[in-house]
C-alpha cells in the first residue's frame, strides 16, 4: 500500500510500504478514506521534534473496516469508523478513568512501530476500544463525515482544553492560538455555555472563523501587550484560559492573564514552553494548570451525538483538501500557514 | 511596642517600633499572645527573597482584641482571636470565591507596610473578615490554643495542598517535604480519607512525627531515586502529590512521580522551582498542577471545628518555644534545622 513517510526536516514522501495485517486477535484493518494533517505534525516537519527517517506519519483517520481479528465482535467489515489519535485497550485503569492516552497498552499512530493515518490503511490495535463506529445512516454522507473527522483530534482537543480550563455556564474564556485547535476551543467553550470568548490570534481569516464559531472578541497583540489587554478587557483576567499553542510565548500569555483562582487548560504540545510559564504569578493567585494530551476517545461518543444532531460543526477548519499523493504539498501549505488544516481524501 | 525587624541576611532583631493605632473604622488592634516562625520566613532570612532593612516579620498570630474601629461589631475588646497569614476584606469577588489571598484590598502581615506577627501587637485591617474568633470557653486553654495556632498558616496550608491534589477517600498520597507544612499535609490527607500516605523526607525525628500523624510509609531517597521508589511502591505513581517545599528538586520529584491523570497540590513558595518541573511528563500524562499560596482563611472555620472537637492536633510541629526577645534564636534554630517550627509565646 501507499503511505506517507518522514524523511527529513521539510521532507515527507508518499511511498510503498507493507500492507497491514491482523497481528493480534483484537486488531482490525481499516482502509483509510479520510485523514488530516495536524498542527502538531509540523513539529517534526520543522525539525523541532526528534523524528527518524522512515517513520510513518498521520494520526487522524476515518475509514472502512476491511477485516477484523477473531476477538472483535462489535465491528465488522464494511463498518465506517473513525479513530482518535491514540489507540487504547479500553480496560486498563487509565482507560476507565477516561485518560486513554495513558493506556498501559496503548500508543499513537505512526512513528516507528505503527501505521500512520496518512496512508491507505492501518492495523488498528484494540479495535473495539479504539475505533468509534459511525452509524450506517451517516456513513456515506460526505459533508457529515467532514464534520465527524475533527473528532479524531482537534475538536476533542479543543474540548479537552475547555474542560481542563473549567469552562461552564457564563464563563469568560480566553483562547490563545487561532489554529485549528484554538478554533475548536471556541466551539467547545460556546457549547459548554461560555458567555464571553476572547480569541488571541493574528490571522484575519482565522479570527473571522473564530467569530463565526462564537468568539465574542479578538485580540491581535501578543506577549505582554496581549496580557495587558486581557486584564483590562476583563477587569483582572479571564477565569478560563485555553492554551492552544504550546510555546514559551503562549504559556507566558496564559499564565500572565488568567484570573486569580482561574485555570489554564493547556493542550499545545509544550516545546520550550516552560521558560514562559509565570509560576510565581500562578502560585500567588492560585491559578491551576490542567490538561495535556487530549484523551479524545473519552469525548468521542458525546461529541459525536452533537455532530450527528447538527449542533457541532468544526469542518470549516478544513480549508484545503488534497489526495494522498499530494500530502507533501499539504504539509507545505500548513507550514506556510496558507492552510489552517488539511483534509486528506483518499 | 517591641517587634521583630529584618536587618540583613541572618539578622533579625527585636526592637522598639511605633504602637499600632486604629487607622480605618474596620480595623482592630490585637495584642499578640502567640506567634510562630515559619519555614517561609527562612527565604528572607537566608537572603533568597528580596527583603529590605526595617521590614517587620511574622505572619502567624493569635491574641486578644484590645480595641476595635467604629465599624467593627462582631468583635470586642477581650476576644481571643487568631489571624490567617493574610488579611482580606471578606466581600470582594475573590474572598467570596474562597481565595482570600487574592483579595483586591488585602495584604500580608509584616513587610514594609504592616505590623508583623512577631511583635507585641498588630493593627488588623478588615478585622471582622480577617480575624477568627476563638470561643470564650477555649480562650484560656493553653494546650488548646497551641492546637489552634497552626490554623494561622501551616495546617491550613497543608490542607490546601491536600485539597489541591484532590485527596479523598481511599487516595494514595505522596507528601514531599517533612517540614511543618508537609507534616500538616499528612494530617490533612488522613482527615480527608487517604488510605496510603507516603512521606518523602530525610529527618528521622520528622519522619517519626509523620508516622504519628498518619503516614503509612516514608522514603528518604531524593531526586530520581525517590521518583523510582515512588513509581515502584505504587505501581505507577501516587495519584495525589503534595509538594510542600518549593524548590527545583521537589518540583522535579512531584512532577516525575504523580500518577497519570493525577494532580500535584503545590504550596511551597516556588523559588527556582520552574527548572525542576517536568512539564513534558505532566502534559503526556495529564497531571494537573494546582494550589498556590493557601487561602487559609477559607479553611479556618471548618478546621477550627475539628480542633475544638479534639479531632485535629498539629501542635506537635512546635518543638521549640521562645519568648519575643528570643525570636532571633528561634530563627537560627529553624535555619539550622534543630527546630521544625518555633512557637513564640509573648
Amino acid at each position: 500500500m501507499k503511505a506517507t513517510v518522514y524523511h527529513a526536516k521539510g521532507d515527507v514522501r508518499v511511498e510503498h510500504v507493507p500492507d497491514p495485517s491482523i497481528d493480534e486477535s483484537t486488531d482490525a484493518i481499516v482502509r483509510v478514506t479520510h485523514a488530516c494533517i495536524c498542527g502538531s505534525d509540523l513539529w517534526f516537519y520543522r525539525g523541532e521534534a526528534k523524528w527518524e527517517e522512515g517513520w510513518r506519519t498521520g494520526h487522524e483517520l476515518m475509514g472502512i473496516v476491511e477485516e477484523v481479528g477473531s476477538d472483535v465482535s462489535s465491528l465488522k467489515a464494511g463498518d465506517r469508523v473513525f479513530a482518535p489519535f491514540s489507540f487504547s485497550d479500553g480496560t486498563c485503569e487509565f482507560c476507565r478513568k477516561g485518560v486513554q492516552t495513558s493506556c498501559v497498552h496503548g500508543g499513537f499512530w505512526g512513528g516507528a512501530d505503527n501505521d500512520g493515518g496518512q496512508g491507505e490503511a492501518v492495523r488498528a490495535p484494540f479495535a473495539e476500544a479504539t475505533l468509534v463506529k459511525i452509524p450506517d445512516a451517516a456513513s456515506n454522507d460526505e459533508a457529515l463525515l467532514a464534520r465527524i473527522l475533527p473528532l479524531t483530534d482537534v475538536m476533542g482537543t479543543g474540548h479537552h482544553a475547555a474542560i481542563s480550563a473549567g469552562v461552564g455556564m457564563g464563563s469568560t474564556v480566553a483562547i490563545i492560538g487561532d489554529g485549528a485547535v484554538g478554533l475548536c476551543g471556541v466551539l467547545a467553550a460556546k457549547r459548554l455555555g461560555a458567555e464571553r470568548i476572547i480569541m488571541f490570534g493574528r490571522h484575519p481569516d482565522r479570527l473571522a472563523l473564530a467569530s463565526r464559531f462564537g468568539a465574542s472578541e479578538s485580540v491581535t497583540e501578543r506577549g505582554e501587550e496581549a496580557i495587558a489587554r486581557a486584564l483590562e478587557m476583563t477587569g483582572g483576567g479571564p477565569e478560563c484560559v485555553l492554551e492552544c499553542v504550546g510555546n514559551s510565548e503562549s504559556m507566558e500569555m496564559a499564565s500572565g492573564m488568567a484570573r486569580p483562582a482561574g485555570a489554564i487548560g493547556y493542550v499545545g504540545v509544550p516545546y520550550g514552553s516552560l521558560r514562559g510559564l509565570n509560576l510565581r504569578r500562578m502560585f500567588s493567585e492560585n491559578i491551576a494548570l490542567r490538561g495535556g494530551v487530549a484523551p479524545v476517545r473519552a469525548y468521542a461518543d458525546e461529541l459525536l451525538v452533537d455532530v450527528l444532531a447538527g449542533k457541532l460543526d468544526a469542518s470549516p477548519v478544513f480549508d484545503l483538501t488534497v489526495g494522498l499523493d499530494d500530502v507533501p504539498q499539504g504539509y507545505a501549505a500548513m507550514d506556510g500557514r496558507s492552510a489552517i488544516k488539511v483534509l486528506v481524501r483518499l
